[in-house]
């Protein structure tokens, strides 16, 4: 269900919705939106709502801006971004490109890369673009739309906030990732980039629509008080066309933080109607794959989020504690990474797993057989 | 002596004589030249030889462009600059900046810094100036004489073999170095360079004039067969108001590679005239600190080099080894680095040493009294 149509402006109101949507579509991971939404809803007092558009609202020659913030997710819920931050990386671009900017749009819907377009949407008065490049959350600067269509990172910003501004051009987006890693950890854990800049012409074939729209129905529904709180997450699934993997107990939760990413091991014992049954979830950053009693249920591009048995709220990667009562659920990734570059880019055997990629609907659908 | 009014260009005959002369001033560190000699002798032999003008000549407004290689020595010795790099790293400011090249200069005089700049100068045929920015090696990108005339780095350029192109906009000069350090690590261990690139009329008042024209009236020295073996260090000592520390017989060395600088202290036995006396050196990456019998006799940022007993050549503080018979000898610094800002900047208390600076000059004549 598309609710653009109908709701063409971001307003106060509509941050807490979003923030919530994302942090289920950010699967456990994509850095907690709190710091994100308040800087947000205070952008928005002080300069006015912002206006939502459609890519199809997209002039060619208008450039596609997206901003977003790179670092370990544990820094950026502590390090507030700096006041000036997100305009001064706006600038920057600005200065060094000579060009303009037509629209933003947030990189990364999942997590707290959903807040900060809308911060600097508003703070500019720019429109933001309904859309974005992962349709979820992942970890590294590559795992964007525009490189399973063959496009680099082109000029790529990084400020922090300190008063540094860096602008690389790598060769790839490998590379991308990289330097800016490396830039980030100097710079203090976290900073704002902007990349992949593209006129209308070209985002438009790249960038996955309706995401931003997506996160605020989420949140939405979770929140709505007219429906039952036990009925929520069959709403959310039955509108998204998601699954519920399996209700169960957190019982035991290995996590590390190994090269600046939280990695991990949890086994979930079944409760409820999956009584009797095993399930484990491994994880880096985001939640990457879920087994029960042995068999793949759904794996990473594919969406998996935890969510609490009783309230429907997700819980990320760093909160999964002992004893929880969790639901787990998945959703169909976007298309366009089901393709061969895309799994190249975000499929199991990327993040170390053994294991070949199968859509949640083949795997459901083998479940119930 | 100034010796570059008589020599105006520099010619593949000169590059042997201005590579010794800079490993002297490179005070043991500063990067092998021995690849950078190479690079610069092709490029004479493919474009032509290259003007050498003295600062005067500089007109107001045309650009003087620093470069130099940036990064581990011992990756550089290693790993050959790629054929475009030093190029690139060209094309890449005046794309960024829109402004063209008036001429180059070596940041650093010391040890490898002193041959790419020659090297840029032929592939580019634009005027060589007779000048750098340290008038010896420093191990850090702040370590300028831009640096102490409150003087940021500016636009500042990085490029890598792979082709990756980095422009940092620092706060300031220890920025610079922290995120070009951080990038260079990434990028290989090594990159190519440019910083600090200001006007003509800015760089007049900044540079230190003639120091290639030093690097190679020292080489010409060592290296003439005219003179007495034994008579060489002599001459240059003589030519350049250096001084004799000590002769001595290199007995321990403790040396380790620690944050990407060579680290290490030696102790040095007295032998002819100091027979009987003990001395002691300390490094990192460049001779830093000498004392004899418990006295210091130099200490940066005055030069502190070691040199072969019978030919007078220069031993790297990578290339100590025991039993070698040394002659250790001094010059005292520009007097930019005897400010208050200069022995903030690269003083003994800023490496880590528990003593306050004194000039080689006044701690020469102590020791004689």
């Amino acid at each position: 269900m598309n609710t653009s149509s109908e709701k063409t402006r971001i307003t106060v109101a509509d941050v807490d919705s979003i923030a919530l949507g994302a942090t289920v579509l950010g699967t456990g991971g994509g850095g907690d939106p709190f710091i994100g939404s308040l800087i947000a809803k205070r952008n928005l007092r002080r300069y006015g709502p912002v206006e939502l558009v459609s890519i199809e609202m997209i002039a060619d020659d208008d450039l596609v801006v997206p901003i977003g913030s790179i670092g370990a997710p544990s820094v950026a819920v502590e390090k507030i971004a700096a006041e000036g931050e997100l305009t001064s990386a706006l600038d920057a671009f600005e200065r060094s490109t000579g060009r303009s900017i037509g629209a933003l749009m947030p990189i990364e819907i999942g997590g707290g890369n959903s807040m900060l377009p809308i911060a600097a949407a508003a703070a500019r008065q720019v429109p933001l673009l309904d859309a974005d490049a992962m349709g979820r959350a992942f970890p590294e600067a590559q795992m964007v739309t525009f490189h399973l269509a063959g496009l680099g990172p082109g000029d790529t910003v990084l400020v922090d906030a300190q008063g540094n501004e860096v602008i690389t051009r790598p060769k790839d987006g490998r590379w991308s990732e990289r330097l800016a890693r490396a830039l980030t950890v100097e710079m203090g854990g976290s900073a704002t980039m902007i990349d992949y800049v593209y006129p209308g012409s070209v985002a438009r074939n790249c960038v996955l629509p309706g995401t931003l729209s997506t996160a605020r129905r989420i949140g939405e529904i979770l929140t709505d008080s007219k429906i039952r709180d036990d009925s929520k997450v069959r709403s959310m699934l039955d509108e998204f066309s998601g699954y519920r993997l399996f209700d169960g107990k957190m019982a035991t939760i290995d996590r590390s933080v190994q090269g600046g990413f939280t990695r991990g091991h949890a086994e979930v014992v079944g409760t409820g109607h999956d009584k009797g049954s095993q399930f484990e979830l491994y994880f880096q950053n985001e939640m990457l794959w879920a087994k029960k009693n042995g068999h793949t249920m759904a794996v990473t591009p594919d969406l998996i989020s935890v969510l609490d048995q009783t309230t429907g709220l997700p819980i990320t990667t760093e909160t999964l504690r002992y004893g929880a009562r969790v639901t787990v659920v998945a959703f169909p990734c976007h298309a366009k990474w089901r393709t061969a570059i895309g799994l190249r880019t975000a499929g199991p055997r990327y993040f170390g797993y053994d294991i070949d990629y199968s859509p949640v609907e083949v795997l459901m659908n083998n479940d119930i057989k």
